[in-house]
């Protein structure tokens, strides 16, 4: 065991060292938005290291990257295959685990059954889905969501960056092509099962004294855009009551929108604000600000989301501005298959080495959320000592990393050894 | 009269068809901000129109621009000058009139004068302030402000701009040697009196059916920066509780600036607002936003700002986000000269078909107000049917316009035509 230890620090510590210069900035943050050069350099690199493993890398339809380890022998299409991985992007001034964390423990877990001899009976697979942060074009989880058809193409084609460049123009320059995006079930028929490791983006695990955890579920949660539109003037000599201000029923969303998650025990927040034309002296023309609601079922959500909503036509009315409210996603909860972490929990309880591995749902989205619509899904989580995601100062322990590698590898190795008389949910 | 006007409308309408796409965007709105490429383009501009005039174009220490019309056999220094202009930046997104109406007027002015024949007595000069509207490092008025002492070179020179670039490079980079920034008295020594034309930025010329208004006095205003710093998380799995969130205390303070400038009688507007990282599902570290407040006198701009503070200043606390209020720039009341004003009155009046010209105050900024510390100034102000502005809605129409040009030109020449024993102010 402390020889197979040392083997995958090595392996981790060296993946994790050319990944962590790609997009970073001078504060530490990333800036891999999809599609962007650094989200290119972090798909290079992925697709580097998985054929350094010998591993055949494809880009399925809708963008999302697959490098296939295929069992001795094995001839046609992949099925029952072993899948884990996570996405690449970040968000603005993003840290570095959320999502490199589990495309690096999957290409580690690979190395890991190689270098115990592990000859697998069924395919295994590294996905690097695109766009999951949704940093750029708006749309979380953009790569997974057309590829189970839960997102249209014309509507993803038609999403447009703050410099008006669409995600149909960013992903053709890219070299993928557009036309062919859309569900697709030759992909998705050839997964067994979606295991997506991630660093935990709370501290859950901190209070249950755990490395790794296993997810139940994925609470409900959604994206409103908020678009206020006054009139641009002087601030200095227009009239109060001549002014069509913004600013006003915005800065009333923002503080309805945290009372309503506080009464409803859900969360909201404003987290991104778009203000034009954005000069000292002039009064706005627009504000535009995205809500992002989540709770423990979608009624909650639904009730925060109205309620600001409601607020705002009140107070845009009385500022005389329009206020237009798009939901732009909105996602049900997600419970992970019983059946799946029946097994999960099975198999990393006589790995050993992980004590009794806990369960915790989370109020993140996930590619594995997405996915679990159409393919069986779980999740593995990674101790997080702040709990601080979505920042520079998101953190895991190196150690726990590969406690994480190490459960991976343990449940990937029961996945393509079992016999083909095991089924899974 | 109709034939010189004819010629004053040909002129104008040569000059400002020239300056009107420079800078100017698909929305028709400008961006010509401080020292960057449309700015440089519209000072070209400038320095061509003049050469075309046989005007001596200079550019002061501070990067100011001024183009000297000598009378005949005038030897050494100029002295007692008329001035005239105003400045080509603009706000983002702002109209083709705020500034650029009073260079394009002076300029038509001296034409006037050239071909009605007068023969100064004493020099006239047209100048184009540098950064008027602050719209790119933040403090309005930097070039006379820098010109009049009231701005420190080095607090200028450490300006940035969003990108980080510092006044003292834009200033290099345009080829303006940085180390002589400073008060001018040389360039101030010149001048005798500086009157000027604006597009008025309100509808009380409107509501006075008068084409033209003298300016009595400038409202106290300025800019204080609120910076709300809190602490960057996930916007999904981060509990209420657990947020260092300064989008509340931001709201709040956007809220409160409303209702105190309601109830003191003044304006209050937060219209440039930086919101870091700016992701949807993150929440942000960062709020920053300048709050532009004015009032009739500066014990009310005081209380606004205060009253303000004190409640972001809470808020923040509750929040645990760090509120920090800098005062970037504020100006007291500027009463333009009883004398200069009564001299205009009775050029005004005697130089028919403006009528009785009456006299308004304003909220808005000007360079007149800054110099006014220096020398004896004057305003002019030109009908706004709208009385929009820091918008591409801003408007004037031509024969206001022209019937600018004329009061501006009967005020040269009264100037320069009076005889040395005429004392101003």
């Amino acid at each position: 065991m402390s020889a197979a230890a040392t083997d995958i620090g090595g392996t981790f510590d060296q993946l994790w060292s050319e990944l962590l210069p790609i997009g970073v900035t001078a504060a530490g943050g990333y800036r891999r938005f999809a599609w962007n050069d650094a989200d290119l350099a972090a798909r290079l690199w992925f697709a580097s290291a998985a054929g350094a493993r010998d591993l055949d890398v494809q880009v399925d339809r809708n963008g999302n990257l697959w490098a296939w380890w295929l069992p001795a022998g094995w001839s046609g299409e992949p099925r029952e295959a072993f899948v884990s991985g996570s996405h690449l992007d970040s968000v603005p001034d993003g840290g570095a685990f959320d999502g490199p964390l589990g495309v690096v423990s999957a290409l580690c877990a690979i190395d890991v059954l190689r270098s115990r001899g592990v000859q697998p009976l069924r395919p295994v697979a590294v996905a690097v889905f695109a766009d999951e942060e949704g940093a750029r074009f708006g749309v979380a989880c953009a790569g997974s969501r057309l590829a189970t058809g839960t997102l249209a193409p014309g509507a993803a084609q038609a999403l447009t960056d703050v410099d008006g460049v669409s995600l149909d123009e960013a992903m053709r320059r890219a070299g993928v092509d557009t036309a062919r995006l859309g569900r697709d079930d030759d992909t998705l028929g050839k997964v067994g099962v979606f295991v997506e490791l991630h660093i935990e983006q709370g501290r859950a695990l901190v209070d249950l004294d755990a490395p790794v955890g296993i997810g139940s579920s994925i609470w409900p949660h959604g994206r409103w855009r908020f678009s206020f539109e006054g009139e641009a003037n002087h601030a200095g000599t227009t009239r109060l009551v001549d002014r069509r201000d913004p600013t006003l029923p915005f800065a009333a969303a923002v503080l309805r929108a945290r009372e309503l998650a506080a009464e409803r025990g859900g969360v909201a927040t404003f987290g991104r604000v778009y203000v034009e034309p954005n000069g000292t002296n002039a009064i706005p023309s627009k504000v535009t600000a995205w809500l992002d609601a989540r709770g423990p079922d979608l009624t909650i959500v639904e009730a925060i989301v109205s309620g600001v909503s409601e607020l705002a036509h009140d107070r845009a009315v009385a500022s005389r501005v329009v206020l237009t409210v798009t939901a732009e996603s909105v996602s049900d909860v997600v419970t992970f298959s019983v059946d799946v972490n029946a097994r999960l929990h099975k198999v990393l309880n006589s790995a050993g080495g992980l004590g009794a591995v806990p369960e915790l749902g989370t109020g993140a989205g996930h590619d594995a959320g997405v996915l679990s619509s159409a393919v069986p899904t779980a999740m593995l989580f990674v101790r997080n000592p702040s709990g601080v995601s979505h920042s520079p100062g998101e953190f895991a322990e190196r150690a726990d990393c590969i406690a994480g590698v190490e459960a991976l590898a343990a449940v990937m190795t029961d996945w393509v050894t079992a016999p083909p008389s095991v089924e899974v949910s």
